[in-house]
Formats: C-alpha cells, structure tokens, sequence
C-alpha cells in the first residue's frame, strides 16, 4: 500500500525532498519517492512498501527519468529482499514494468546480483537482504559522482564548442536532480554553465504529453535561480530560425550499441532542427544507458503509452490515472485516437556527441562507444 | 455585449452549426459566430451585437483562422455599419486584433471601400451599410468557392506526387469548414481525398499550445468520418522515420511576394522534417493570404501572445481569458516566463507547392506568385 504526506520545514516552506530516499521506520524499511506527478503544484512523498507499488509508481511516472529508474529498481529488489518477498518475482515485474530505459533492468539486475551472491555463500537471507540494499546505495553514489562528472565533461565540450561563452541551450524533458542521486545529466551540465556565469538562457521545451518540462525542469530551473524560459515543443524551430539556440542538450534512455539514443519523444525532431541549423546537438548520459546487446536503433523497443495522455489534459491536480481513461480533462471529441509512443530513436549521424561520466564520444560511431565502455570496464576492474 | 446559447436539433443531438452567419433578429442585425474556444466539449454560438465584441472574440480565437478572419472583418464592418457606428473606427479596431493573417485587414478594406464607395455616391448611410453587408457576403461566398477549388486543385497534386493512392497526410493546426466560408483549405484537401477514398490517414497534430488540432480538427475529422489519428506535435518525427507520412498539408496566415508561409507556429519544424525525409509540403491557401506588399518573410510581423497560454492550460472547459492570467490550471511554477509566438515562417525552398484557388505554384518562387496573382487578378477583370 501507498501512504502519501507533505514535507514542510520549520519556515513554513516545503524543504528540498530528495528525488528517492530509503527509510527504515520502526513498521519496516520503506522506499520513499517524490511524488513527481504532482510537481510543482504538490511537493508529496509516495511511500512503497512493496514492489508492486513501486512498479505502479514507475508506471504512473511518478518516478521517471533512465539513470533514477535504475537506483529505484535497485532499491525495489532490496526493499522485497528485506520484507522478505520473493525476490526473483520482485526484480521480474520491477525489470518490465517500463521497456525503454535500459538502467532500469540494470539497477534490479544489479541488486538480485548482490543478494544472490550473498545468499549462495552464507545461506543467510538478511544478510542477503542488506548485500541487495548494500548495491542499490551503491548505484546511487556512483549516480551521483557520475552527474558530477558529466556535468564538468559536459561544460568543457560546450566550452570548447561554442568559445565566445554565454551560451543559450535547449533542453527537452526533465533531466536533473528529479531523475538521479546527483544533479542529473543535461540538467546538470546546464547548471554547471549557470554556476560558471556561462548560462545565457535555458529554453525549456514544455515536452508533451505530460509536461515534464513546463512541470519539473522550469521547477528546477526556477530552484536554481537559472535564468530560463518556456516554451511549447512546436515552437522551438522558430528559436533556431532566429539563431536562439547555441546548443541542446538532451539526457537519453537507452543507447544503443551503433550510438542510435532514444530519449523522450520529441529528441528526434530537435535533432534534426539542430542539424538544419548546424548547432550541436549533445546527449548526456551515463555509461548503464549504453546498452551493447542492442545492436542499433531500430532495435530499440520504444514504449506505446495509452491514448488518454494526448486526448485528455493531466494537470497536476489531476493526475494520470494508471492505464485507465478518466481522471483528465478531455480535450478532443470522445472516441479520438492517439498515436503516443513515449521516445523517439536519434540516428548517430545527428548526434553531435554523447557525454558519459567517462569520457565524451564524439564522433559518435559504434567503435568509439565500445571503445570507451571497454576502457570503462577495465578501469572499474583496476581499481 | 454578448450573449451565449446552445443551439439543438430536434433529435437531441447538436445540429450543424456555421462558424460565422449573419442574422437579423427584431433586435438589430447581429454576427453569429461559433464560439471555437468551447469546442469540442460545447457548441455553443457568440452572438456580436458591435464591433468591440467581435475585436474581442478575434482575439480570444472564438473565430479564427486566416478565411473566416477576412469574412469575419468583412461583417463586422457591416455591423458597425448597420449599427450606426462609426464605420471606419470600427474598420480600423477590426483590422488590427491580430497583426499575422493578411485576410483579415483584406475583409475589413472590402467592406469598408464597399461603405465609402455607396456613401459617395450615394449619401444615403442606409444604402451604404447594405453595400458594406453585400461586400461581406460576397466574400463569404467567394471562399466558400475558392475552398472547393483549392480542394479538387489539392487533391489533383497530391495524386500527381504520390501515384499509389492511399495518401497518409499529416496536418497541423485547424483549416477546415471552421476557418472558411466552405470547407477550408488544407482541410478540404483531406476531405475530397476521403471522399474518393484516397485518404488512408489523417495525422492531427494536436497543436500546442491552444490545441486547435485535438480540439477543432479531430471533432471535423470525425464528423466527416475520416480515419484520423491524434498525436502531440513532437511525435510527428516518429512517423516521418517510420515512413508513416506521405505528404504535410497546411493551411498559411501570410504569404510574402518570396513564397514564405506564415503559419501556426509549429510548421516550420514540420517543413524541416518533410525535408529530411523528402515527403512533400504543401501549403493551400486561397489569393488573399498572399500578401505581395509583405517582401519576405523577415517582413511578416508574428504576434506574440501571452505566455499563460503555455504555463497555464486552457482546457474548453476552462477557456483563455482576454489577455489575464487565471482561469487556466497553471502547469508550471509561479512566475515562469513563456515564449509564445503564435505563428512561423516556413522559407519558400522548403515548400514544395502552394495550392491556391487559381492555380499550384511549384516550386515555389516570387516571380511564380507574381505571375499567378496578376493572371488571377486580371481573371477578375475580365469576368
């Protein structure tokens, strides 16, 4: 079961609530999630006790975003761990419950690793339990040093791309501290531009159907004294048309092995205004989105979501009922049918680089991503 | 003031309404106009007793789209004028609502030259509203015409440029029978390749940020029972690279003497990605959307309008108010600035023909425009 609250601090003000956090209250370890159907109207805490609650919180986005899925799976297989559900059940419906961002089945796969493990050398299913809990902090630390580093890569590549500084980026989607234990990935190298005074303007694209963008990054943006405007997508070739847009930045969901990237639907036309308009077009993501055992983009399986998101308005106040029509305002004739798949597959050949935590690929070419997940690999094996 | 109600048939159901009618209750003539702010969700008429109403609903896109605007300019001058207002400040108020769609001002001029002519000959203000009156509805007329025209002439070329029949034709924003005095422009285009069975698909671009496309277009998609599918503007680039388009139609607000088409913001992109994906663009507009006086498309003035319209959503239920904040449920935080152009401007070398009434141009040049507005122009002088 569910429990929702609001946070407040002292002040009176909503205090700073961390995208996902674990709990251990005296009834039993809990997953805490901000509840980011509700932003920014609502700052409210979805309480999971289960894995099922967390699959359907997955499901109803309130916890989005590919490097933030991962940790949430990590932390789902040790919470069933430590409940003692059936963990191999649990890390199933968890891995599936979303098909596109590949860090999710890496985050559960991650946790049932540790508490497999474990269990076959001690037979000792709590300290299995804490061995999956131990994994999930794991992910989520290394997330966070990870947005660190890409946030620097990232500012040095758009340094480096466009030298007379001030620049002016455009994002799509949610990309910050909501989706990862840090800052984020594209968010967080926009913020780093900020932080630096190299931050001319951060276009928000509004990113239909369900806003993530007018929702959670202008909240974020806003948060961070960023200087930012938004926008509805359909306007964006019109900022291109007016020399507006230095760079976009973009996060991704999965990365396939040839450096074709799906990311939130909307990327693949922004990629191909950027390179109409020759203005580079960066994808920043961690390493776990790159996924070698999909060969190339049109191997990606992208996401169907139902209709009602496009034929009806999800609000804040009203949000996205999971899988049932209803709970919306209808804004088109009853009986209309959407075309709604929730990403979109960008071709290397527009991606001007991908930034990881690594190292950043540019050209982006199937040799260069194996190249450096390699290198990557070996460099965890050292140390 | 004005003054609302539900039109019935005697069935029950909503019989079909006319986007604009002139009507002479015992009380003074009046403008009738559907209110296009309730649909789909109401049918509901806006009854314009002087011209400041009308100002007001142009404004507020209760009647909008490039052809109606004219005829709408068109009797609002003949109602000021059959008011016993001051005929050429109501023409100037009516000429100015919105500064993008040339129609407009052309409607107003006709109905107002019509006025001044008779008033000079004739001194009787009697006669001349009624010259004013009859201007009006010779335009209404002549669009209901040209639509028809622009139709067969649309239909033709798409059958030229896709010989396999089985069109699949993605559309943005709203032109059919609620922007004209027939059945529209790029709209029509799709409803005669329904009716001889060559339309597969219509794409409904939902249209952001005021939704014309769920709202207007899929409610005469379906009550013309086409097959037509919703989506958001962004998804557009998923079915361009899955080959699921086979030609864009759009309707035009302005077209400069070079050939560059001022449209609902969000056809640009779309031309960008017809090109990529070598699917033809076509514009359909009757003659006076080409505005010869306007050099190119640098010159066309985009209104901007205000940013509630992206930060807060309108809902029909919950229509935008003249120009304040409020009534909309806010999507973004407080205080979040919003860029909000209504329209773009697409460059003429990425459209591939303008359908008009008189005849295709493509490619699509100055001098062939040139050439068709004086060939139409002396038709006219001819007749």
């Amino acid at each position: 079961m569910a429990d929702q609250y609001v946070q407040s601090g002292e002040d009176g003000r909503p205090k700073e609530i961390p995208a996902i956090r674990w709990d251990e209250p005296p009834e039993g370890p809990v997953l805490v999630l901000l509840d980011q159907t509700r932003l920014p109207a609502e700052e409210v805490e979805l309480v999971c006790t289960d894995a099922p609650v967390l699959v359907e919180a997955i499901r109803s986005l309130a916890v989005r975003g590919a490097p933030l899925l991962g940790i949430a799976g990590a932390y789902g297989v040790a919470l069933a761990a430590a409940r003692g559900f059936d963990v191999d059940d649990a890390a199933e419906a968890l891995a599936g419950a979303r098909p596109t961002a590949v860090n999710l089945a890496v985050g559960v796969r991650r946790a049932q690793a540790a508490y497999r493990a474990e269990l076959a050398r001690s037979g000792d299913a709590e300290r299995a339990a804490a061995a999956a809990l131990g994994a999930a902090r794991a992910l989520h630390e290394e997330d966070a040093e990870a947005s660190a580093r890409m946030a620097a890569r990232g500012l040095a590549l758009l340094d480096e791309l466009l030298p007379g500084g001030g620049h002016r980026v455009l994002t799509h989607c949610n990309t910050g501290a909501l989706v990862s234990g840090g800052e984020g990935t594209a968010f967080a190298v926009a913020l780093a531009a900020h932080r630096a005074g190299q931050l001319r303007r951060l276009w928000v694209d509004e990113t239909r159907p369900l806003l993530q963008g007018a929702r959670l990054t202008a909240y974020e943006a806003a948060r961070n004294g960023m200087a930012y405007t938004l926008l509805t997508d359909n306007a964006a070739g019109s900022l291109f048309a007016a020399g507006e847009v230095d760079a976009v930045l973009i996060g991704a969901d999965r990365i396939a092995a040839d450096g074709s990237v799906a990311n939130k639907v909307g990327s693949y036309p922004l990629a191909v205004l950027a390179r109409y308009h020759h203005v580079p077009f960066i994808v920043v993501a961690p390493l776990t989105t790159v996924d070698l055992e999909t060969a190339d983009g049109a191997s990606i399986e992208v996401e169907q979501r139902p209709g009602f998101e496009v034929t009806e308005i999800a609000a804040p106040q009203v949000p996205v009922a999971g899988g049932e029509p209803g709970g919306g305002i209808p804004v088109a004739p009853l009986g209309t049918q959407a075309y709604n798949p929730a990403f979109d597959v960008t071709p290397p050949e527009l991606v001007t680089a991908i930034v990881t935590e690594e190292g950043v690929v540019s050209p982006v070419t199937g040799e260069a991503l194996a190249e450096l997940c390699a290198r990557s690999r070996q460099v965890t094996q050292t140390f």
